[in-house]
């Protein structure tokens, strides 16, 4: 019989002074992210380190801590910096290091039992259905992000509507086909929703939009008609709130009624735009937002808790117990003892092994108040429409999009340039911006162009970061043309 | 234009101070665990505490970490401690707050673009590769844990042979239902995979297992045969690699064989017992887990990294990226810059926003090294064997199955009991160590009874651990008995 010791350190005192030394390398970067480029690339010796054997021996944790303080801290991808455009990235803040090392310390299963996790998730998710005005039936559940609240929505409405019955039988038996709808500038994981659901991308009907993106309830009703003539069963339709192009916000009160009239489940996409219900300026942009049958959002976008959190709001949690119950003999729950606790959140979701992400939800709400993050999402947008105001003014810069939230989309324009030229150059300006880690906006194309777009989901942003960012870009389309790069 | 500052602290000094007191306190906890209860219900004043109105003004640091060290470490589930032998559950480590530490000073997403955090997962994909002697053409992914992995598989699965056409149609199009098989004995997210993926759980078939609980290779043929008959399309077979009731190992080989006799995708639901190839003694038994085309397992259980890290392995990655691929507009890759990188790993799984769980498991598998951590399966392999024996050495305890791995299933038997008696008996008993903080074995049926089921996954568990089990559980069966309680 062998007798090896366990994980736990020998030496309690140098354990504790090596994470010590960890958590000032930790806050050492943090503190001077704003000096460091806002990125830059991988440099090859540390592409090549990261090409090792599966290691048999173990190493020493200080030389562990060194190489992930000098070699993985200073090449992530950009979001910390107040001058991180691109995409919708949150900011993150350095006080979530504080509940990651509880949770660490923990190391709890949120997947059911009674064990104080679980309060603390019940804790957010009874937050959230205030912050959302949600109703006594509802409920929801801490995600890893807005892709699985979505699977989580859209298995429950298919549920819900086509019968509790396709749990068992799967849809190559359904009479009717299901179909769906969202706006043709809905995210990506709708559709990759309803290919998962064996419902199809095509079950997805994508409505057009009017001149501000927004979806168009004209052709909505006209598309529904026209399924409903061909013995389709509409069975859901998805608004979105924060398209990610532009920004746009569905007509979600017009859409909620449609749905209603069609008996269809109303789901919002919300992924970084619900969370401006936290700003009184904002909140009266989402009005139909608490109509809605369920929402999906992210807390590591807009609300900036530390990669990845994300939820499931809805409103009647009866439809997610019932699309996700069943609980095999070693599960059995019980009255008393470890056992007991309800719910178990593995009823309620996909994942059976749940990790403690509703701490760090916990934390920074308590910490930092709703009323300073709602203010500074209000701040956000008023900075979208200054720099929507800097490029109207510029006789060089076009604004390729109306400012609906956050966003602001324009290009370099030259003059001079065709379509294609026009693409390339602002193509190229954008990556020499992130390449001399001036700043990192992304970029989308917008009715066939392409468009720098500048997203500020940024709580370190400030206007003097939006005049630098609009200087660099005028300095660099005039140094591109003029070295005949295009 | 509002000016708020950002989230940052204001004082970074101040900050730091706090971080460390809340680092302090996390490790003072795990220094103490073992001292502690295994579990304790958690007080009702801080359940009461735990239903408060959304905060909209913030609080003080060092009052949230007082919070947290105080009213919530103590009322973990316990699997931090010795005699924890609930469910599956990993131990954790105290180590692994210094990645996370890490982790959250990054804020990274690991969803695709060109930083180190997506150089980490790599390197951990290719330790994978090697650790379960896979070809070249293989590779993964790192997810929350099983549930998500065996989705993914079933996906390329259901694709690979239902066609790709379905991610367009559904499966309502199919001509021929996709039926697939896994033991009786296979874990209850397989079936609910099925279900999610619109294949309905009825199109799994439960094949039956033998004496030690192994799929039985003639009923799976039989199935086979009557599903061809029937005009079906048999397209997945799931082998076990550690069966949650009793540690059953299928017989991967034969079943592999069958596999590719009938053209079927072989996944192998490997969610603790894979991460055995790691100790030599136990690797034989997993003979033909390299023959899979998908294995699905976590790091968060016999491994020990801290919740929540799973992960998927495919034998063919470009099955994997065809059921997963699509890229919208403003998520185009490029060749140089911020979006360059490649693979984007959002085109291999569910999910968009990924967080860097990578790290964690990177930091794990460098400090403690896979020889230790497979010597640790071994020790709990020969410990759940020593526990059989201290089970028929008595003669109150009566085993009810054969230990393949690391479980133990067995129950107090005075001898005068009848089977409902009996069951209520051993439910108390179990009731009993948990609510005495004890210990904390879980329960399941097989065959009908009720079984104190002893899961060892467990770094810190040592012999006396298991001898004061024993002990224990003679006693309170002698004490409840005695009580007439049951």
């Amino acid at each position: 019989m062998t007798n090896l010791p366990s994980l736990d350190p020998t030496d309690w005192q140098t354990f504790r002074d090596e994470a010590h030394r960890a958590l000032d390398q930790a806050i050492n970067h943090m503190q001077g992210r704003q000096d460091d480029p806002v990125w830059q690339p991988v440099p090859s010796e540390i592409r090549t380190s990261l090409k090792a054997d599966l290691p048999r021996q173990g190493q020493a944790i200080d030389r562990l801590t060194d190489q992930m303080a000098d070699r993985f801290l200073p090449y992530g991808v950009g979001n910390t910096h107040a001058r991180f455009f691109g995409w919708v990235h949150g900011a993150g803040t350095p006080q979530g290091i504080l509940p990651d090392i509880m949770a660490a310390a923990m190391n709890a299963n949120l997947g059911g039992r009674d064990h104080v996790a679980n309060l603390v998730e019940k804790q957010v998710i009874d937050w959230m259905r205030q912050a959302f005005d949600f109703p006594d039936t509802s409920g929801g559940l801490v995600v890893s992000g807005t892709s699985v609240a979505t699977l989580i929505a859209i298995k429950s409405a298919r549920e819900k509507h086509g019968g509790l019955d396709l749990r068992r039988t799967g849809l190559g038996r359904a009479t009717k086909q299901l179909v769906g709808y969202a706006s043709d500038q809905a995210h990506s994981c709708i559709a990759r929703t309803f290919d998962i659901l064996g419902l199809g991308q095509d079950a997805l009907r994508m409505v057009p939009t009017d001149g501000d993106y927004r979806m168009d309830a004209g052709a909505l009703k006209t598309m529904i008609a026209q399924d409903l003539t061909a013995g389709h069963q509409p069975f859901c339709l998805v608004g979105t709130a924060g398209a990610v192009n532009v920004g746009a916000i569905d007509p979600l009160e017009t859409l909620a009624e449609i749905a209603r009239e069609h008996n269809m489940w109303f789901h919002v996409d919300g992924a970084f735009g619900a969370t401006a219900v936290l700003s009184d300026a904002q909140k009266p942009l989402l009005a139909g937002l608490s109509q809605a049958d369920s929402i999906a959002f992210d807390f590591h976008k807009w609300l900036h808790v530390n990669y990845d959190a994300g939820f499931i709001l809805m409103r009647d949690v009866e439809d997610q117990w019932r699309a996700f119950t069943e609980r095999p003999d070693y599960l059995e729950g019980a009255e008393r003892g470890l056992a007991a606790g309800n719910p178990w959140f593995c009823e309620y979701g996909p994942e059976l092994s749940r990790g403690f992400r509703a701490l760090k939800i916990w934390f920074h709400l308590m910490h930092f108040g709703t009323d300073r993050l709602g203010g500074l999402i209000a701040q956000n947008c008023d900075q979208a429409k200054a720099l929507a105001g800097m490029v109207e003014r510029s006789d060089r810069l076009e604004l390729l999009a109306p400012v609906a939230l956050n966003i602001t989309c324009f290009r370099y324009n030259p003059g001079d340039l065709d379509g294609p030229d026009l693409d390339r150059l602002n193509g190229e300006i954008v990556v020499a911006l992130q390449e001399r880690g001036l700043a990192a906006p992304s970029t989308t194309k917008l009715k066939g162009h392409l468009a720098i777009r500048v997203n500020i989901t940024n709580h370190r942003t400030t206007l003097p970061d939006l005049e630098f960012l609009v200087d660099h870009i005028e300095k660099l389309g005039q140094e591109i043309t003029a070295s005949n790069l295009v």
